[in-house]
């Protein structure tokens, strides 16, 4: 009998995105569950747990992956607070899916939004085959997610926060109360910021275009944002000797034009010889990231 | 039949240092097997197959852990370069070991001396019990081991390494070839330093002495170089969320005198709230956490 199907669940803030991947990582069905408009959490957890069974060919014999965003409980299975789906709130996730599924409740793992999109990454995107890699984040923020030996690491449960690395003690402060975090300098927020207050164009993608085409002031930008973003990820070299970086979120189109100065930031603030054996990638599963990612929860690395 | 014993040995420039425990962790017995002096490299590995025979009661079934100052192969088994231990340089360690023990070379494992070091605090030390912990080393250098679910974080095999995760870019050259690094501000070598400068006694145990005794000057020399270590610590708590750190290390000792300070710059550089869960605590194996740490090479955490 072959192995059953892995099935992964990633909830969003409009749609419940949720698919199967076999053992060998190809994609058997994808589906989506809609969520914007839908008052009542039961009818959102009974369209999934149907998706699921239409997925799995019944219960999920495999077990089931959850991404949620916000403040999760792993041990006990609850969405402790999601403030962009604040319906889930106190919800009982694990026990309602398991309800719904006939499947034992252990067999149901929870896990952060940003850190399925990681493992994802990690297991069947940029990163595939690879067993140490930080995925990082450039969006409104920097969010990371940090897989070590194939697993994701959680520590006491906030870890990969590479966003809030400091990098600029004497910088601006970040909303999370220190000052000159990595994500105040270059986060795709930071990039407009800084490329208004230079007088260029504060569209990422017409900036990257600009720093393509000729040397000028915008290549100048992006490489000086580089710069602090190998600033920032040399912490992880030093820390825990990971090589491979995976790059998502809107400004991480630009990565071609950030790359040089970020090779340049990882030498000047770790050892320089092993910066040559970085690999700097762009992110390559898009919106289904998180869902494979949550369908490898249930299956060790 | 009761689990056999779990056999380590920490090689070091004057000694071979070897010990057994039980799987309660209870030390069965330890031993020392000269190294100054002895040109030979057979004779070495002689002595120190005998005294794990010794400690085993035959051939060491559970396997056998090792810890090596230098750079190891771990794949190979080999040891690359011991700048102390000069005549080891290209020694095939796990194949000259099993051969003398009788036992597969798969069951011995190499781990440098540091990482070994830190597993024995994590295991059987300081931070028992604890699945998530980085291990501090205050000398002559800064030096790091991180524990990760109850197992030592190699990454590409230079995991660890905090001392050199830069806290001030505009500071002192360090010896790695970057600038500021944790360890040009607070290993035992900056802290002479400091005091020097300071016009204090560079002895560091008379130093933490008249800080704990009154306000002044030496107590405000320990309490910069905490916050500078808190700045430092601050990376792994962005970046693992590991919330317990063991210190050893000569410069230890001082450790009450810089808590404080470290507390204040964790709370600068990284969310401030659960820097109160933080445990900052020395190690407390000694000379043993080496080979106890070997030891456990041979087993999950």
């Amino acid at each position: 009998m072959p192995d059953p199907p892995r099935v992964g669940v990633d909830v969003g803030g409009t749609t419940v995105k949720l698919g199967a991947v076999d053992a060998e990582g190809s994609v058997l069905g994808e589906r989506s569950v809609p969520v914007a408009g839908v008052a009542d959490v039961a009818t959102i957890l009974d369209g999934m747990a149907e998706a699921v069974r239409a997925l799995a060919g019944g219960p999920p014999a495999a077990g089931l992956g959850v991404g949620m965003p916000g403040l999760i409980d792993r041990a006990a299975g609850t969405v402790q607070e999601s403030p962009n789906l604040p319906a889930f709130n106190g919800c009982a996730l694990r026990a309602e899916l398991a309800a719904r599924l006939d499947v034992a409740p252990e067999l149901v793992r929870i896990e952060n939004d940003a850190n399925v999109a990681a493992l994802g990454e990690a297991r069947l995107g940029a990163a595939r085959g690879e067993r140490d890699v930080l995925v990082v984040t450039l969006g409104t923020g920097i969010g990371g997610g940090l897989i070590l030996g194939g697993e994701l690491v959680l520590g006491a449960g906030l870890a990969g926060e590479i966003g809030h690395v400091t990098v600029d003690p004497d910088g601006l402060a970040c909303g999370c109360g220190s000052r000159g975090c990595l994500e105040t300098l270059a986060s795709a927020t930071a990039a407009r910021r800084r490329a208004g207050a230079a007088g260029l164009t504060d569209d990422l993608a017409e900036l990257a275009d600009a720093a393509r085409a000729a040397e000028g002031p915008e290549r100048a930008l992006l490489d000086a944002i580089g710069v602090d973003l190998g600033h920032g990820l040399a912490a992880a070299l030093c820390l825990v000797d990971v090589r491979t970086f995976v790059f998502g979120g809107g400004f991480s189109a630009a990565l071609d034009t950030l790359e040089p100065g970020i090779r340049r930031g990882l030498v000047e603030w770790a050892y320089g010889e092993r910066v040559e054996e970085v690999r700097l990638v762009r992110a390559a599963l898009g919106p289904s990231a998180g869902w494979i990612g949550a369908a490898h929860l249930t299956v060790a690395g």
